[in-house]
């Protein structure tokens, strides 16, 4: 079996998620599921988690549409982790109604052999303990980028800080960014973000795209392809990071002009994604799709 | 002397503006000085407003300054109209506290010889039957821009739908979009829009820049450029429109292309006019800031 470009690690949940137009159940979702589907689409992709003795077989079915290695996915006894929230009339804006732990409670992640000398590394939204955990079992890899959330800034800062000082690139939305620094505008904030450590950091945000700060002093901004019809945005930024992550894998490359495609190709891959509910979008479609839509944005945000 | 390449009509105001860092009274606002003071550093502008008999010398100094033409500017027995605001501590939302509309009231837009054979035309922000009234008065213009609020939208939908279906663009923002056509998505608000008659929607989206639709079908998506420390947006949106006609009209040049390097122009001019109060930061710069900015810009948004 040819060698794992790329390891993402994340959550793997089953959602309950209702939108200002429908409502679903016991969908499959987590940043590992979203960000492995998406990185699949580029480079062969290793998941590490964990599901309870409960997880769907036709979930693993999905996985295994993408081609995602699970061999590093654990199963242990008991519930799946799941989550269930409501997105606002505006589709941006959602509130967690209930969240259930179950086995990723205890989960202390085991990277199997095939996944120690991987050159490109994903740490998707999870605690920063289970990220460092990671980090320190991969022998020396290429690039990293750690995703992360609210609610480790806010309860688990100092772990958080000892991820961040490792990585290559940290990924946030605006808001966070702010959190973190406690500095109102990006263009202060982003500092402050590298002065932790990493060579980049990549602020979300959402329908308008994102912005990429790099230590040399570079910014490169790059709008969101625009959707007509955001069905669910749950795991948009997975599946960013996801298609991010995989091109350069793909590419076995990090220049700066790589890192600018690798961000268009996550931003393409997300646009399909929220188009419907879980990994629905993205099981139908597959490279030719992204490189069409990914041609249309060139001609959408050219420059002449 | 040279003919007047664009000809701008629209508000002249003394303004009071309080943001949370500062205070400024009786400074130089209105739609038409923004946007002739942005077009003047690529054409030779044409001024139409009216002011009051109290309107300082030193501001028409500064008119004199960037070489606007006053000759459609009409002085009235009155006081100028006067308009005072005060910025939310985000800087994007803001509340009005006060309008005088003094002379404004009764203003009969008559405009000069000199400005009828006009190719370059925008209508400001000002009540829909005033543009109305400027548009009847130029002969064949080669482009067209009309900006608008939700004041007139709320208000004045009629004439306002009749100057839209004799203009080449309109230019709003996102909520007014909205608000104008009852389509949440601006995918579905551009083409209501478009179907008003305009060949162009120009949707602006402040620190997120603007995108352009075409009847075309074309889509032209660009960031805004990132600006540090935003001390005053009043006027962004006229700034922006301002330069934008003046690049058209310098060019003298509607094919898309232009366009798209019009809006680029226009974005880098008002990012260096937020940088401080009224005209300040506008009256420091020249045309070789703006193109050096613009550099920086295609840099900052280019995918090799």
């Amino acid at each position: 079996m040819p060698d794992i470009q790329l390891v993402i690690v994340g959550s793997i949940g089953i959602d309950t998620i209702e939108t200002p137009t429908e409502k679903r159940e016991g969908i499959l979702g987590g940043s590992a599921s979203y960000a492995c589907a998406a990185a699949s689409f580029f480079a062969r992709t290793g998941m590490v988690g964990v599901v309870g003795t409960d997880f769907p077989s036709n979930y693993v079915d999905l996985y295994n549409h993408f081609g995602i290695c699970q061999e590093g996915l654990q199963t242990e006894e008991g519930k799946t982790f799941s989550w269930s929230g409501v997105y606002h009339e505006n589709m941006d804006d959602r509130d967690t109604l209930d969240t259930q732990l179950n086995v990723f409670e205890h989960f202390a992640p085991k990277l199997p052999a095939s996944y120690i000398d991987v050159p490109y590394l994903f740490l998707g939204n999870i605690h920063p303990s289970l990220q460092l955990d990671v980090l320190n079992q991969v022998s020396n890899p290429t690039f990293t980028l750690v995703d992360t959330m609210d609610l480790w800034i806010n309860i688990s800062r100092e772990e958080l800080d000892a991820v961040v000082a490792k990585v290559d690139m940290l990924t946030l939305n605006e808001s966070e960014a702010r959190l973190y620094t406690d500095q109102h505008h990006l263009l202060d904030a982003a500092p402050a973000l590298l002065a932790k450590g990493p060579r980049y950091v990549l602020i979300k945000r959402g329908a308008h795209g994102s912005v990429l700060f790099s230590s040399s002093g570079d910014i490169f901004i790059i709008p969101a392809f625009p959707v007509r019809h955001v069905n669910d945005p749950t795991g948009a930024g997975d599946s960013y990071a996801g298609g991010l992550m995989g091109y350069l894998a793909q590419q076995d490359d990090i220049r700066e002009d790589t890192l600018r495609n690798a961000m268009m190709y996550g931003g393409i891959t997300a646009s399909f994604g929220v188009e419907k509910f879980s990994l629905e979008r993205l099981k139908e479609i597959n490279r030719a799709d992204l490189d069409d839509r990914a041609d249309t944005f060139r001609k959408m945000v050219d420059i002449p």
